[in-house]
């Protein structure tokens, strides 16, 4: 079997930590492992799998010749400096970052909702790893626009402190001890104390009032889907939860459907774990899908709000935000990209 | 000025507590004041403004003679048993519990909403208090219906876990005391645990798999601005918040509607405030409307997926579910009945 010379940017961080863990649990294929971080990291020793490798740090001259796949985690500006120079060198660059989602030449992969456009890459050998609100929101929508089409989506979520890394755990942890103590509130990380709030602002505000969160999920749905008829409004929220997203989603159909028509389209989905069983208090909870590689989708209902009661749904969606949302789809991508013989 | 004799049904609870410092806070001209509890509670003396009062215990045959007004706060059980039994005793009865809130001879008031079917209660003399999460968002959907006529509702709620009384908070806080020292949280009040959690439930589930409180916000919202065609979807979340619900706010309206205009119209709402300036990073938090009495709106945005941009918005509302979504209320229901002669 061939092995791959790997590199993992920001291999400290709460996202490339979970690459590491997915590159050796799923046994990616690797023949080297290159851990890059920043200078106050390096020299660090971390362990993946069985064996022990160092945190070097990423100086801007870095060559990243010799390697198959770079999975870049430390967000846009690191990305924009060297992602596409890593590509250049003939890397497979595998971005997690926001910068180059959207650009027509980069694919934008979710493996089970549209792999097929990872072809795309042979061009520019970057493929863009979607926000993780999105990714999990695209597992549940894409069975149901296979079959139903859909044509509106309303999206309200309820984002775990974790999606902000690890200094968004951090701080979430300082803060309700901070409270336990019935001391003030101390805050970095977030615009606003987390702890026992509900924040409706992630990322920064755009000219229209949405925050780029929201855009993202708006944007992002359609490019994965592969439909820009779809129309997308979301409202994208910080709770007081260490990991995993929820969402309320409720979209608009093309096609009729009904709850058990869509149970049945999700069960089928993989990836997707259906687990809607009101009777006895069954529905994805963030506390049980954290360190599960599934989507969770419960609490599917007809919407009384339509017209005719059958052109629509609202369900609950629940997914690992570190692992499908973010380090479990990156390292899908490069299994996808093995495949297709694009490393 | 004249001077009425209250009571206080459930007065040793969360809400009941609220409505005796409410009664005591906005001066409510009270005569006498009695406290009715469970046999437990019964006994003990509680602070009312400046002079104390010695709880009673509710017994089966309390006659409730000769009192002016009655809160009943102690959930619907409580109220079937003894509310209409107060109104037929001449009191006017305001019921905080959801049993009799649909009854068509029973008029769900908000005061500055639809304060005028309060007239409906001189037949019954029963008035009902809305659900928490209800009363918040008409507050912020009244202007805007008469505006632009709303049509469609989708709303997604944070709720906290004061919604659920007393036993609500101890639980949460319990939770988060359990998580601190790294033990197993232990579940009672909640149908999971709700420390660091979503929970997609509140009340019971239906057989079309809303849960209560969906279906309450869902028919409580038409009654109250009087109009059986608006349509309703709702999703209710619990979240780890102590005080305070958050909701994300869809709607659809028959006029077209601009940001600018809807806020031009919840400016000049009585009992909401505008809160809405992404550049400052201001909109309505949990924590900081807790204690307040007016129901806070920002983050107003055009919709993008409604096919025109024009005939929506969505925003985010924040209210005190203990002051506006059930002390307050009750008590400004008392204030409107004594303004139009009804007591």
């Amino acid at each position: 079997m061939k092995k791959y010379k790997v590199a993992v940017v920001g291999a400290s961080g709460a996202v490339g930590r979970e690459v590491l863990n997915t590159l050796a649990s799923r046994q990616f294929p690797f023949e080297s492992l290159r851990l890059f971080s920043s200078a106050r990291s390096a020299g660090k020793a971390v362990q993946v799998g069985a064996a022990d490798f160092e945190l070097e740090e990423l100086k801007d001259d870095e060559s990243f010749k010799g390697l198959d796949v770079v999975f870049f985690t430390s967000g846009s500006s690191v990305s924009e400096k060297h992602a596409f120079r890593a590509a250049k060198a003939g890397a497979l660059v595998i971005d997690n970052a926001s910068v180059f989602r959207m650009r027509p030449d980069v694919p934008l992969v979710v493996p089970e909702v549209n792999g097929a456009t990872l072809e795309l890459a042979r061009g520019t050998r970057v493929v863009a790893n979607p926000n993780c609100t999105t990714a999990q929101m695209v597992m549940a929508l894409k069975p149901l626009h296979d079959r139903f089409r859909v044509r509106r989506v309303i999206l309200a979520s309820y984002q775990a402190v974790s999606g902000k890394g690890q200094k968004g755990i951090d701080e979430f942890e300082r803060q309700v001890k901070q409270y336990a103590r019935g001391e003030k509130l101390t805050v970095e990380a977030f615009p606003h104390p987390i702890a026992f709030n509900a924040l409706p602002h992630i990322d920064v505000f755009q000219g229209d009032g949405f925050t780029g969160e929201e855009q993202k999920v708006m944007n992002e749905t359609r490019k994965i889907l592969g439909d820009e008829s779809i129309r997308v409004v979301a409202t994208c929220v910080r709770v007081p939860v260490v990991n995993c997203h929820s969402e309320s989603v409720t979209i608009e159909t093309e096609r009729p459907v009904t709850p058990e028509q869509a149970r049945e389209a999700l069960r089928s989905f993989p990836g997707v774990k259906l687990l809607d069983d009101p009777a006895t208090n069954a529905y994805p909870l963030a506390t049980n899908v954290s360190g599960k590689d599934d989507v969770y989708v419960g609490r599917i209902r007809r919407d009384p709000s339509l017209p005719d009661g059958a052109h629509g749904l609202t369900f609950w969606v629940v997914g690992d935000n570190l692992r499908k949302g973010a380090a479990l789809n990156a390292v899908q991508i490069a299994e996808a990209a093995v495949q297709r013989g694009l490393i």
